[in-house]
C-alpha cells in the first residue's frame, strides 16, 4: 500500500482516492480498537504533543481532535479563544506564532476566522498543522468524517446520489465534501438551496471538470425521494453580510417525521452540528438518522489523521 | 458492602446513608494514598476521559474535578467558558450537546447557569455526568465535601447542631447539605439570615417530613455558643434581583476573633469560598477555621466519585 | 556542585551566578535529551500536577510552560484568562486563591497584572510558584532564558556589551535581564530608548553598585557597530499612561536588512517577541537573528525549572 505522505492537512484538494483509503482503513482499526477495548494504541503517541491553537472558539471541534490525541495517549496544550488573548491582538503575524508555537509542540491542530490561514500556518511550522476550520475556507476534517460516515453506510461511495441542503454559500462542510467526492465515480449531487446562497461557481466547475454531475434545486420535497443521503446543513446567520438575506434563507428547509418519510428505506440523513430546527427532534430516533454518529465518527478520523501524521511508519 | 449503584450524581437527593459511608471511605482511601504517597490508584484511570463542560467559569471546582481526574491517571478535555464559546450561543440545546460530548469522553462534569441542566445532559448522555453546580439549583459534590469535612472533624454527623449563616434564599451549597443531613438522626439546623434571604420552605417542610429540627434566627451572636459547626455564606450581589435586598443582606454576619471566642472549644468554621469578608483574615490561625482544609478535601470526594464512577467493580 | 535552593521563583534578585550555572547544565541536559530523543527525562514528573494561573492571557508563555511540563511526564491544570473568570472577579484575595490551588496542584505558573502578585502567592503557597510575568514587575524565567540564549551563542557572557533598544520604562523583559547581568563580570549596557520611556534609575543605579558600566543611547545606529548583542523590544501601546507619549516612541527603532549589516559579524540579534515591526521579516534569514531560537530555549529553561524546583535531589 502507498505510504501517507501528506506533511500537513490544509485541504480537501489534498487528498487522492488512495490517501483516503489509508485514512479510513486506519480509522476503522481505531474504531475497532476502542469498540474492543483492544488498546493497541492507547500509549502510540505517548511523548508527543498537539497544541489546539483555537483562534476562534468551537469546544466541539477541539474536543474531538483532544479526544483523538488522549485516547492515543499523547498530551495536550490548549486554547479555548486565542484571538481574544494572545499576541495576535498585539499585531503579531501568523508566521511568527506558527514559528513560535511549533518549538512547543509536535503537531498543531488550528481554527482561525480566516481563510487561508491553515495553509499559511503549514508554510511557517516545522511541525504538522491540520486546519480545523478556516473561517469561509475549509474544514477537511471534517469533510473525511462526513465521507467516512457514508462509506460506513453504504460500504461504497461510487453511485450514490447526495443532496447537500441549506446554506451551500457560506457553508465551508459542504464545499470541502463536494471536493473529496470528486474522487469517485457515477456521483450525482443535487444542491438544494435558497437562491441567496447557491453552491459557488468555483465548486460547480471543479465537479463538472470531475465528471461529478450536479444540479441546483429549490425544492427539497422534489429531491427526497431521488438521494441515497440528504446533508443538511445550517442556515448561519453571522456568516450572511446582508440581515435580509438571512431572513429569506432560514427556515426554508426542514427536515421532520413526514418528510423523512418520503426518502428511500436505505437513505441516510447527515448533518454535521449544530443543529436549530433544521431537523426535528423526532427523527432522531429513525435509523437512518446518523449525525450523532457522524459527529462520533470525528473521533476515528482525527485518531487516524494523528497516527499517520505523527508516525513515520504507521503499521496497521 | 451495598455496591455504588449510580449512574450520575445530579442533586443530593440521590444519596442515602449507605451510599454516603461508601463515597467518605473511598475518600478516605483517596486521602491516604495522596498523603501516604503509596500511589496504589495513581493510574487506576489512565485509559479514562474526563471533559470538564463549564457554561459558566469556576477555575476553583473545574481545577478540584480535574486535580482529582490527574491524580488518578486519566486525561482531561477542559472548556472555562462554554457559554459565550460553544454551539450554545449557535442555539444548539444541551440535549444535542451532551449526546456529541459524550462521544468524547468517559465522563463529563457540568456547570451551568440553568436549574436543572445537569440532570436533563444526564438523560441525554451516554457516559456518566457530574454535576459541578446548575445556577441555583444544587452543587452535591460541595455538600459531599462539606458533610465529608464535617464527618472528618467529629467522627460522625450524629447529634450535632449546625448553623448555616448568610443568604439563605440563593446559597446553593446550603440547600445541597441540608438534604444531605437528613441521613443522620438527631441534627439540629439553625438558619442564620437577614429577612430577605431566608432558607425557602420547600428545604424547611423536607427537613420537617424527615424528623430533623431547624429555627430561623437573626443573631449570629446568640447561635454561635450552641452550635458544633458554623457555616458560613457569602452574599452574592449577582444572585439578588433587587439591588436593595442585596444592601440590606450584605456585611450583616461577619466572623472576627471576638465572635470567634464565644464558639464551643470543639466546635468548626466551615466556609464553601471564596469568602469577601464573612470570616476575618485573623481567624484562619484558629484551629476550628477548617475553610481551607474543606477545600482540600474536595479533591478526595471528586477522586472518589469518578473512580466509584468509572470502574465497574472498586476494589478499596 | 551546590544544591539548587529556591522554593519558587518570582524575581531574578534570587540567583546568583552559581545557581545560574546550575539551571543552564540542567537546561542544556534537556535540550540534549530531547533533540537526541533519549527520553530519560520524559516520565521524571509523572505524578505531579502543575496548575497554569494566568489572570492575564499569554497563551506563548503558558504553553511554553505547559509543553516543559508535558515533556517531563506531568500532568497540567489551565486557565486562559482567570481574572475574567474566576473568583477574582468575586471578591476573592489571592491569598485565598493560592491557598485554595496549592491544595490541587504540585507546582503554580501565575501571570498576574499586579507587580508583587507572585511572591505574594509564593507567601501564601504551600507548593513551588512560578512568575510568569507580573505586569510591569518581573518575568523571571524571560530573563533566564534571554541569558541562556546569550551564554548559548558566546560560551560565556563575561566581557559582553549589549544594547537594550526601545522601551526601557515599561517592558519588564529588559529590567529582569539587567539583574541577572549583574552576576557576570566585565559587561557594558547601552540602553537604546526614546528620551520618554528610558530605563528608570532603580535599575542604573543597581547596575553601578555592581559595577556594570552602563549608557543612555538615543541613536541606534551608534551603537550597533560596537555591541555583541542587540536585544530589541516592542513598544507596547498598552503600558503607556498617556497616548502622546506612545505615539512619539512607536516606530523609532527598527532593524532592517541596512542596519544589520551595521553589526559586527559575531553579534547575534534577540526579541522576547511578539514583535510588530521592529524587525523586519528579511532579517529572519540573518544567521545572526536568534529570536525564534530564544523562543524555543524557554522549554529548556523551564524544563529545568520544574525538574529542580519539583524533585528533591536532581542528579543530572
Amino acid at each position: 500500500m502507498r505510504k501517507f505522505d501528506l506533511e500537513h492537512v490544509y485541504e480537501s484538494q489534498q487528498f487522492d482516492s488512495e490517501l483516503l483509503d489509508i485514512i479510513f482503513t486506519v480509522a476503522d482499526e481505531m474504531k475497532n480498537d476502542l469498540l474492543l477495548k483492544k488498546r493497541r494504541y492507547s500509549q502510540v503517541l505517548k511523548d508527543k504533543i498537539m497544541a489546539s491553537l483555537f483562534y476562534e472558539p468551537s469546544t466541539r471541534t477541539r474536543f474531538s481532535f483532544e479526544s483523538a490525541m488522549a485516547r492515543l495517549g499523547g498530551s495536550i496544550l490548549t486554547t479555548e479563544n486565542a484571538k481574544e488573548f494572545s499576541s495576535a491582538s498585539k499585531g503579531e503575524t501568523l508566521y511568527d506564532s506558527t514559528r513560535v508555537m511549533c518549538g512547543y509542540a509536535d503537531l498543531i491542530v488550528m481554527r482561525h476566522n480566516k481563510p487561508g490561514s491553515a495553509k499559511m500556518a503549514a508554510e511557517a511550522s516545522s511541525v504538522p498543522v491540520i486546519n480545523a476550520g478556516d473561517g469561509s475556507g475549509q474544514h477537511p476534517t471534517q469533510a473525511l468524517l462526513d465521507l467516512y460516515t457514508i462509506k460506513d453506510s453504504f460500504s461504497t461511495i461510487n453511485g450514490l446520489s447526495i443532496a447537500m441542503v441549506g446554506d451551500l454559500k457560506y457553508g465551508r462542510t459542504v464545499r470541502s465534501l463536494s471536493y473529496l467526492l470528486t474522487k469517485y465515480s457515477n456521483i450525482t449531487i443535487y444542491f438544494v438551496s435558497p437562491s441567496v446562497c447557491r453552491m459557488d461557481d468555483d465548486i460547480k466547475n471543479y465537479l463538472t471538470e470531475n465528471d461529478i454531475k450536479w444540479k441546483d434545486e429549490d425544492s427539497l420535497e422534489k429531491v427526497l425521494p431521488l438521494v441515497d443521503c440528504i446533508y443538511m446543513t445550517r442556515i448561519q446567520r453571522e456568516r450572511f453580510p446582508n440581515p435580509e438575506d438571512y431572513e429569506s434563507a432560514a427556515g426554508k428547509y426542514i427536515i421532520d417525521v413526514e418528510q423523512a418519510g418520503m426518502m428511500k428505506e436505505k437513505s441516510i440523513i447527515m448533518h454535521p452540528l449544530p443543529r436549530v430546527d433544521e431537523i426535528s427532534r423526532e427523527v432522531d430516533k429513525d435509523p437512518r438518522a446518523r449525525y450523532f454518529q457522524q459527529a462520533g465518527n470525528g473521533l476515528y478520523i482525527r485518531m487516524a489523521l494523528l497516527y499517520l501524521l505523527l508516525t513515520n511508519n504507521p503499521d496497521i
